[in-house]
């Protein structure tokens, strides 16, 4: 599949806009429309369904953008997220001033500028203007409400361990080399969970966590052939981690980190603790003596990279009847509508019939309705918007009560009556 | 019922945490625990559920928070967001500088400020941060992006009047004087819409949407007894709007607007229009020579001050043998956990029935599990924290296999059979 290909139907079709296009845009910053909009939802409603509602060792949490900025020096943001980078003038990669060697671009030969400082955090100030406010960033990472928030936590919910704080939320980072469309961008969504273990579990809890992760992401559709796991070895992992594995995912661009795990030990806590002055620590229920800091398990993903993957893994393009047909292949979870009702004209008997299956069906699913143009043009728009039914009213409908349902992947298509369809979509696994 | 009561319930029970808490916290920011990030997710999923997945004219938009500075030249806000301020020393309040006339503060008499620039779009660099990279702001609402975005609207979803388009995110603003807990913060998040309409069609419009508001806030538990209808008079409002109501809420610390709705003529489309030079109109299907600028309705919500008033809606108290019973009155919809699977003690036998029953309400239902402290102490919890149904798995359990099924407004107790209880829940009304 050309990137090229998949960038045009996303916009072509409602997933994914340039952000702030009518100006020129904006940095690399895209806007996700109706079908984008919904597959984000989806993807995000199934995550926090499988993490937080339907296990009873998760919690979630959701904390402000903004912090203290005294998180952000506890954590080791501050000091690490600040870099001198030199750029190339030819180019215009950008390099860590201490990863280069001499003046030339180690790409393509061109010059490099002098080092210029680099914060990958966004500071902005609140307060008044004329005067120095208080300096925040825009966080980063989600990670830190969860490490910060944890005595709150074991206040209110008296968890055991082993148990885990879940977040969506927005990050921000002041990329260097912004791009690969949304696979990099300056803000982003994540999904991540905290798993607080006793220490000496870590290797078993890593290992569960790894296999959830690859379940996941074969349940939302990710093409798991196209899924690799990296250990990041020693050199290169963060020194507080003693295990790290990337998953990392053929883009047409290349193969590049999708999701990760990481194994951070107890540095957070013990790092928040130090500074604060608050004892961040839990107590064995069964031995109050035994205070200590849990270990932390960091299964961290992406809602724009995640969609990104499932987009790649769902694309597909096959010949019919000489015709080249593209088709999203999309779960019908993820779908963003599920089933598409289409009068077969716009007369309004077929209306009469229509709209009356429509209203029943969008209270069970995520619908669409298109009346306009050809219907061979309308089943080309649903299979490339992924809608995995399209119901056809046509005029023998009037007569015999009947429709046509024709499913997505193989085309095939049945005449049912119309009391039966949502039934038969809900037998077909549908379920909003 | 008192603030201090809800913020300490609040605190106490996971709902709403002071943020950055271990450090000082940070402006009036607040993060939402366990039971408050479940309630913030309930209500932004009816309202996505409701406003674009239960309807055929409104599609989902997810926009990018940085946007292209040019958005905010053209939208006003450069230009009307950024006010010299004097501050009273007295009462704290803060007035443009030319509102007042004097010295002496119009609302207690104390001593102003002289005055301070403010501007509360927050502003950030992206770029290198040694020179004068690109000044961006956090959007200040999320509606532009819905403006912005019009003509790929058209030319990817070719929807016809009226038709509008729906976004739940974060927005920022420098507030003045941030403060009544979750009311006013420094970001909050919005649930907007953008109803595009055949201009003389704007009253009949209007009115359909204010209805809509009051719908919603019945169902999702908001009491309408506390609610008011403000008509903005026309001095009050925007210079676009030729109509403006805000939706009052009688909060604890008084009569503040909870929601508003606004008619915002063709303001918008056309300034974008002529800024950016694109032609941001309608073309009347059945007169193709008929263009047009549609005229927009914007119902805007807020999640936090909705969550707030779902909380102040839903606090009660009320004496039980001689003891005060906390309860909140949540919605089975909106109410954080759905069941509370109680064991009557921490016995392995007990487990063994109760856990099966919690794995199997898990699919159906948001569940809690809870096996300390007395059966009272968790009750008084689950009030608490508004779970609508109890169950409790007692010795006789064991020999009978039945449990106790216990009602959270009335306390009615009824004891089932195990085997009804997914269908009893499903009965009375328990979706997930």
């Amino acid at each position: 599949m050309e990137m090229e290909a998949l960038v045009s139907l996303a916009k072509q079709r409602g997933f994914i806009f340039p952000g702030s296009e009518i100006y020129g845009g904006l940095a690399n910053s895209w806007d996700y429309g109706p079908l984008g909009a919904q597959l984000r939802m989806n993807i995000k409603r199934a995550w926090w369904r499988d993490v937080v509602e339907q296990r009873n060792d998760l919690f979630g949490l959701d904390g402000a953008i903004m912090m203290n900025p005294k998180v952000w020096e506890a954590s080791g943001h501050v000091a690490t997220f600040h870099d001198p980078l030199v750029e190339c003038n030819k180019c215009n990669h950008r390099f860590r001033a201490d990863d280069v060697q001499g003046t030339i671009c180690p790409d393509c030969g061109g010059a490099l500028s002098k080092p210029r400082d680099f914060n990958t955090m966004f500071k902005t100030q609140i307060g008044p203007v004329s005067e120095q406010g208080t300096s925040v960033y825009l966080r980063p990472e989600t990670a830190q409400a969860m490490f910060v928030n944890f005595k709150n936590i074991m206040q209110s919910m008296r968890p055991r361990l082993p148990f885990g704080l879940a977040q969506i939320g927005k990050a921000f980072r002041n990329e260097i080399t912004p791009g690969n469309y949304i696979f990099r961008t300056l803000e982003f969504e994540q999904m991540e969970i905290e798993y607080f273990i006793e220490p000496e579990t870590w290797e078993t809890s890593f290992e569960t966590w790894k296999q959830w992760m690859l379940d996941w992401a074969k349940t939302t559709g990710i093409d798991l052939a196209k899924v690799h796991e990296l250990e990041v070895p020693a050199a290169d992992r963060a020194h507080y981690s003693k295990r790290t594995v990337d998953f990392e995912f053929d883009f047409p661009f290349g193969r590049k980190e999708l999701w990760g795990l990481a194994y951070r030990g107890d540095f957070d806590l013990t790092n928040h603790s130090q500074a604060s002055g608050e004892r961040l620590e839990y107590t064995d229920p069964t031995d109050p003596k035994r205070k200590f800091i849990p270990h932390v398990i960091e299964p961290t993903m992406g809602v724009d990279r995640t969609l990104l993957a499932l987009l790649v893994s769902a694309y597909d393009e096959e010949e019919v009847n000489g015709e080249t047909r593209v088709v999203l292949r999309l779960t019908k979870e993820m779908a963003p509508y599920q089933v598409a009702v289409l009068p077969l004209s716009k007369k309004d008997e077929l209306k009469a019939v229509a709209q009356p299956l429509l209203q029943e069906l969008m209270r069970s699913f995520r619908c669409d309705y298109d009346e306009t143009q050809s219907i061979g043009k309308r089943y080309r728009r649903q299979d490339e918007i992924g809608t995995p039914y399209c119901i056809t009213v046509d005029f023998e409908s009037l007569n015999d009560q009947q429709v046509t349902v024709r499913e997505r992947d193989s085309m095939q298509q049945v005449r049912l009556p119309l009391s039966q369809i949502t039934h038969y979509l809900s037998d077909h696994g549908l379920t909003s």
